[in-house]
């Protein structure tokens, strides 16, 4: 078969369903009210998260593929959704243990779930972005 | 002006994120575990919801609206969305006490407190839509 | 071929830009801002409206189709989409010449205008919805 | 547990991508062209199926659920999705074998498979929406 | 807390409604129908405007933030939605004054009312993205 | 008029639905199934394919454009769209011949398709966008 050379970024979407809250532990409920608004609700509040993985690499001659996209949405699956989904991201996330629960942070630690994962698929982590309403996302590039 | 007459629905779509857990109290974890799955997690989970409100109505000859979207907005906000929104659905919503918190109770507990309002704005209350994921949703008509 | 008997309804979903302005002519600037909030600015404003047009009826034994969608289609755009994209409601748009520019009014207008093209095509007009916005909608029966 | 009555509609959401042409087997390549268009080409082409079940019934007391949609879900997949996505729905789908393929018929087909799973649920069936494209999309209600 | 070190993009989403047209004032009517098309309609047409602006920067220690979101959008809306919704961009937007109405001109003015604000908040503005349809939209990064 | 200087990015969304099979034909079916999973079905299968086209370029002084979205429109579906909506990737597009028809490759031929197209629109070609399903997408920058 003919093959194309070229850079190609790839972007697998999954989602999860999870509580949080945004609060500093030091801080009084009230003082966590004034910094964080009606997110620190001590009671929980809880979002539809959606998360986009997007990989990078040249075009494998003998797949077409970047990377296979069932074997990342798989990977995707085992180190985050089942450990983000149907879960309180404050208090069973593993890899957000200590960390103030933003999607800015959620973003970051997400990248560091899969950097080396996508590296074993010889592909490049590119980029996460995490969305978390429709009005408001965030994307972390790894700098 | 020249005027239409006409039955004619409206719908207004808002949004809230908010935290609940499916269970019932008499259970134990494992026993709600079994009945309602990963949605009994007891450290609860959430979800961005999409509330949709149809009303009917004849069109006003004044105004060429069956009601004002803006007045139904206002209605759906400081009945529902002020109350749901960055909330606890189990532990923090009045109309949803002593109720299992699945979308199906919330929905009809949503018309229960929006039918007397739109019937204020001289308009019938025709659905609930009520969107839990974009893969689940509920309707309900008063029935 | 074996043949389904069976009432389907078929929806097309159609697009058109305009601008409008609620207003009626017979009151001030002040009382129609009082009236219609800020749809009445004279200066007017506009929409990206959706147009979904449902048709119904018997599954065609030698198309499988209850309309052509094509056919339907090229109706849609020729008697609205024509007639309403990059144009003035109030100004420009025959079939609303004389009536308020609500989204209300201009469904049960565009109904009027398919209903016996629907019927040509052997098919029942069964529901106009036009969406103004991702947040307002309205249907129309032809009740 | 308070207990809500009421008749709750729930819609489940699901996906298939499927190769299908439209053709009769008794016409030439040009007379099926002349009443099918583009989407007769011989060669065939495909769709990103969007399909949505909705069931009706009473809201259970003891789940709050007028249905379990994991199970709804399972039984779409295992009836519909595993047969029909990534296939040729003129070749390969047992249910539409002798059929034209049209949204039409594949709507109907959809629901003659689903109607007697679904009452095993204590449900019953209200609708089988297809949507083809971004545009074009079909409803069935068993009528 | 544990802090994450990085350099994050944040995006808010905003709508607007508002009519607006394309042309010269210096071309006649045919003239400018000539170059802008259906867009030089003078009687005005109208969109519902999508402006995404996504903002970068390190996350805030104590907040786990790169900007509160709430804050940028309170900035968007004094700035750019309350002087553009319901509005017309080529008659009633002060910083549209003497530009051609394009998607193009309006990303990049409403990125210099913008650039300052967001410096602001201890954060840079990164793109201006602007959709004035479904189909057609802009992207402007200072540049 | 006033002129403002800046590059901007412009992107014009496309669709086409096509029929197409991952394999390499020195392969048996059986390995085919092993390397592309159900992607591989003999009897094909399709999507609908978004394609989302971004160029970059200075501001027009006449026009306020970097480049006629219509006009962009037009080149897309001559050169594009019109050869591979409702026809076979592998059978019917000359230039995806002897290529792995995956979405890397599609973007990567379609890029090499518009280049030169979009240089004589006095813009530069900057992505092609190409989505497969609403969970995998694909970017090419030409690198």
């Amino acid at each position: 078969m003919l093959h194309f050379m070229g850079l190609v970024y790839i972007t697998r979407k999954e989602h999860f369903n999870a509580a949080h809250r945004l609060f500093r532990p030091e801080l009084s409920d009230e003082e966590n009210l004034e910094v964080f608004g009606k997110c620190s609700n001590p009671k929980w509040h809880g979002h539809n998260y959606t998360l986009l993985v997007t990989v990078k690499g040249e075009v494998n001659k003998k797949t077409g593929f970047v990377a296979n996209l069932k074997e990342l949405s798989n990977v995707i699956n085992d180190r985050i959704i089942s450990k983000m989904d149907h879960r309180n991201v404050n208090l069973e996330v593993d890899f957000m243990e200590g960390k103030l629960a933003s999607t800015e942070n959620m973003a970051i630690a997400i990248w560091k779930e899969l950097e080396s994962e996508v590296k074993k698929m010889n592909a490049t982590l590119h980029c996460i972005r995490l969305e978390e309403t429709e009005k408001n996302s965030v994307e972390y590039y790894g700098e």
